[in-house]
């Protein structure tokens, strides 16, 4: 279509969009309606003549994405998606009911988001990764992302543009609303386009700058960037906040602001009325898409992947294992990638770049962009390891925390957990992660204490609905379980117990290998314990659990190189909650410090000796009355 | 001193550090010799031509800064500051262990570090904060970071940037040690020095490219640095890993690992030993700086805070009487300052703003920065208030970590705190900040319900030797509280209370309201519950907690706006897990959505119709044994 037949039509769009949004917001009596007016040409001219899907089928696996990164204009996205056919627009005024999936922010509980956004800087990563599948499928689908100005300032913004132009990433086109007004006052640079665009440039970015309500450069920008080869794209759009509405342009104090019933609303919907335009012809959609053949096998099943291969006493870390475990799942699933932020050779992530070097996503030191992009990878259908120190995995904490709301298979694993890994000291001792992980809903917490463990548990974890965290050791520990042992998400083992057993022991990790010579040391001297293996820290199994405790005096003990709040005491506790069972938590209770990981577990009381103790503690008081 | 008598000096100054970090890695077994000897030259000159400090008083208020971001080095700064007279050269060699102080990566045990670091990207947004510090004593003390180059691809580092060029810090120079090997491979870059000054000069940096080794070109660029006015300056030094001892030289491999014993170390040895050259003078440390005078006045004591003026039954945010109460804290010390991430409006920090301009810091939205400059200034003795959404602290969850392992005093707030936030969902619902803090050891956690608390609390927080964490609430809530009540770090109050309760119902925050809610409905039915306010979350009144349970038939039921980890529950639980006292623990149980504030409250499960059918729940059981 020529221009002339086709700028009319989208500027009724926008203005459509910009009544939508209002009109939503209103009757949700909140929202950022000033923040969907500014976007309102850009997206009417993304939706409707430049990308390519199909509003029936927003999860079509060949569909341009669009990403709304900055998260708040959600109201805007699902005008779009409804001037697209997607849903009856009637349901735009359900916006922010609680019964309806049109949230404040969007969430993947609507088809046509792939990872919730709401969160500053986030949509952006995982623009990263939808871009990265389209090569990993060899499509030429694109991916476009809409980011504030204001949310320029986020870190994870530079990271995701250093990660995109290390990688080429061509098919990505980012589009800046420079509106010039955050929330609570103006932006670091408001309108000066070449702050902006020096920082995207420098970064490696193809950068263009255009005034953002003008249709014809809006559509130009598009194909520019379409023909841009080797390099992401961000086209800087200086727009007004607020656009349409004489009394909101430009004007601060209204983010975040609905229209007001009565004159102020009235007022707006009038002036935007009269924004209509002849247009000469309907705009439809572009092309439709074919949808490709249906996947031809099913996925692969946990027992297609290659059994643990070691024998029972073999010195192996379960980081090494894990580096193992992944490239087994590769040789069976070409949808198994692996990201790494420069610490490839201590996670052994690095054996999965040398098997497969083409699904193996470096993003150097930047983690944030590592989880983000892992979400828009596993959004789009493949199934990504993120590995990194587990400590660091807390500076992705928030992408954790949307991960857990988007509910999208991310598989992550953080290695050097707790105080044995010696000398390197607290700053890389991840004493935290269980409680990080534990603490949203959603994610499957797995810590196992062997090699065998490993390769089974990242096996699960990779056919497991949603997120998952697994926690490998810097140590080499012995093998202990065979390639018979089997395990579930959910599960435990029981490695010790007898009749007379006087407590229960939970260890995880390395834990139980101290519980375990705590074991023999109780033995010589006459007692007995029960110990548990608890791989699965969440969710755990509580009646395996409660019997345990009941069988053992009332007695649990639980020990975790973790800190002592929000990890596997807090799990035990809550599994017993509604019994008399007595938990006793022994973890790290104060920052550690450097020094040889044997001194550093009985310095921080969570050696075999301590365990001793504390059964003995806890086993000479009288038992509570069992049932 | 002219050149030709400083340079060989410090060359053979430079040439010990390189000794003295080889020496030390090998004793201990592990560490970064080899980053630690790219950067012996830039470090020599720092801290023997460029900065004025007092070793025998590193913490002097007046002193230059000099912040080790690559924490990995932490061999060259020990070196560094024994060279210069702060404690025996022999101690160096007890590098990483148990007893020593000199750890894998520095911490604020050590006099000369004012934070922990070894986490990347974290130290320059620490520097930050030291020189705005240097800005708000009216002081003319330099801030010196050195970064790794790999280390720059996190994004808090152009967090960082921004924030530094924006406030026009020209008392801030950076050094980049430009070696091109990261940990597990070649970093983005390597050597191409163009693309880091791009970077730096596109976010308003002035940028001087260097050859790293080349001494006179490093006191060039430091003294070009100083002369720099208006902007920060970023000092690109292209260097080798491993300088100084042919086999590391620029080797990838080498990274985080010592040199063996044998020829492998005797031979890197005796090459140092021959770059020593003849030095005309030996090179006394900068003049000296004169210690000011001591401080006049003691820190002025809570008390000093003008008191809360509501009335009991006012309907006040808690978000807004913290907003009151750093003002009221502002107006009696000068050295509280505040720090934003473009929420000021939401948090009410805005109040500060406007009472006190020169001593409120805006970093947009940029949270990790905004953590790591307030940890700076903490180290410097101001008292930094950083508040932001309480989802949105997640971001900076690892600047949260080495916060507690620096034990510096930053207070952090978070506000809209749970689903009672409403309609904006669960992207801007905190759910699991007070596991995030829970988890550290040395972060108190205060949660105040009402404006009283909340003006109290915060005063108390300023005064809390180390890091607090304040969750402030998004609606208004009825003012329960007196001028009279008071509140301690690690109290509760019990609002409730008769000899028939039959349960114990722990709250905080918006959920004290549904608690007494939940005791009118009941005691209109007949029975009685206790209400307590736990209004510190860590530490809590474990020895009240106790009494409490065992007085209500050994019943507690705790309610929390957070999800069931690692929160309130968590802490209760432990509290009493030396008891009998079961604990029913009430939460938000999976991910939220939006809806009106009461709609949610009770949807997820922690409104006071849930309560009251909790107590009939738990009451119904027998009572377990009294003590």
């Amino acid at each position: 279509m020529d221009r002339a037949s086709l700028i009319p039509g989208l500027q009724n769009i926008a203005t459509r969009l910009r009544i939508d949004s209002i009109r939503a917001t209103f009757e949700a009596g909140s929202g950022h309606p000033t923040s969907c007016c500014s976007a309102a040409d850009l997206v009417s001219a993304l939706f409707f003549a430049e990308m390519r899907f199909d509003p029936k089928d927003p999860k079509h696996p060949l569909s341009d994405r669009f990403i709304l990164s900055k998260g708040h204009a959600a109201p805007l996205l699902y005008a779009a998606w409804a001037e697209a056919g997607a849903f009856d627009r009637s349901e735009l005024l359900t916006l922010r009911q609680i019964g309806s999936d049109l949230e404040g922010h969007p969430t993947p509980r609507l088809p046509f988001v792939d990872v919730a956004t709401g969160s500053l800087g986030q949509g952006i990563c995982a623009a990263i990764g939808t871009a990265l599948n389209a090569r990993r499928i060899h499509s030429d689908y694109r991916t476009y992302c809409l980011i504030g100005d204001g949310e320029t300032a986020e870190g994870s913004v530079w990271e995701a543009a250093n990660s995109a132009s290390m990688a080429g990433l061509d098919n990505l086109c980012g589009i800046t609303d420079v509106n010039a007004l955050g929330q609570s006052r103006p932006t670091m640079w408001q309108h000066e386009m070449e702050q902006f665009a020096v920082r995207w440039r420098a970064f490696g970015w193809h950068a263009i700058v255009i005034d953002g309500h003008d249709l014809n450069a809006i559509l130009d920008a598009y194909a520019e960037a379409r023909a841009t080869r080797g390099r992401p794209t961000m086209i800087l759009a200086r727009t007004i906040k607020g656009k349409g509405v004489s009394f909101t342009e430009g004007n601060e104090g209204w983010h975040g602001r609905p229209l007001k019933k009565g004159e102020e609303l009235d007022r707006a919907l009038a002036e935007l009325q009269k924004q209509f335009v002849p247009a000469p012809v309907s705009i439809n959609l572009p092309q439709q898409i074919t949808r490709p053949p249906a996947r031809p096998e099913p996925p692969p099943a946990p027992e297609a992947v290659a059994p643990p291969s070691y024998k029972t006493g073999d010195q192996v870390a379960t980081r090494e294992a894990y580096g193992t475990a992944i490239v087994k799942l590769g040789e069976v699933d070409p949808i198994v990638v692996a990201l790494d932020a420069d610490v490839k050779n201590s996670t052994f992530s690095e054996k999965f770049e040398k098997a497969f070097p083409d699904r193996f996503y470096q993003n150097f030191i930047a983690e944030q962009v590592m989880i983000g992009a892992a979400m828009g990878l596993a959004a789009r259908g493949a199934i990504p390891f993120a590995s990194t120190f587990a400590c660091f995995l807390t500076r992705a904490a928030d992408f954790v925390r949307m991960a857990a709301i988007s509910n999208v298979g991310i598989k992550m694993a953080g290695s050097h957990a707790g105080v044995s890994i010696g000398e390197d000291g607290p700053s890389q001792m991840a004493l935290e992660d269980l409680a990080m992980c534990r603490a949203q809903p959603n994610i499957a917490v797995l810590y196992p204490c062997d090699a065998v463990s490993t390769e089974r548990l990242v096996a699960l974890a990779a056919y497991h609905p949603g997120p998952v965290y697994i926690r490998t050791s810097r140590p080499k520990t012995p093998v202990i379980y065979s390639v018979d042992d089997v395990f579930t998400i959910g599960g435990l083992k029981v490695l010790r117990e007898s009749p007379k057993d006087v407590a229960t022991v939970v260890a995880a990790g390395v834990t139980v290998f101290e519980a375990l010579k705590a074991y023999d040391q109780l033995k010589a001297a006459g007692s007995a314990i029960r110990v548990i293996d608890l791989y699965s820290v969440a969710p755990v199994d509580e009646q395996a659990l409660v019997a345990a405790g009941k069988a053992t005096g009332g007695r649990i003990i639980t020990v975790e190189d973790h800190y002592a709040a929000g990890g596997i005491g807090d799990g035990v506790a809550q599994a017993v909650s509604q019994t008399d069972i007595q938990v006793h938590r022994m973890a790290v209770r104060e920052i550690p410090r450097s020094g040889k990981p044997e001194e550093l577990l009985d310095r921080f009381g969570i050696s075999a000796k301590h365990i001793v103790d504390a059964v003995r503690a806890v086993a000479g008081r009288r038992p509570v009355g069992a049932h």
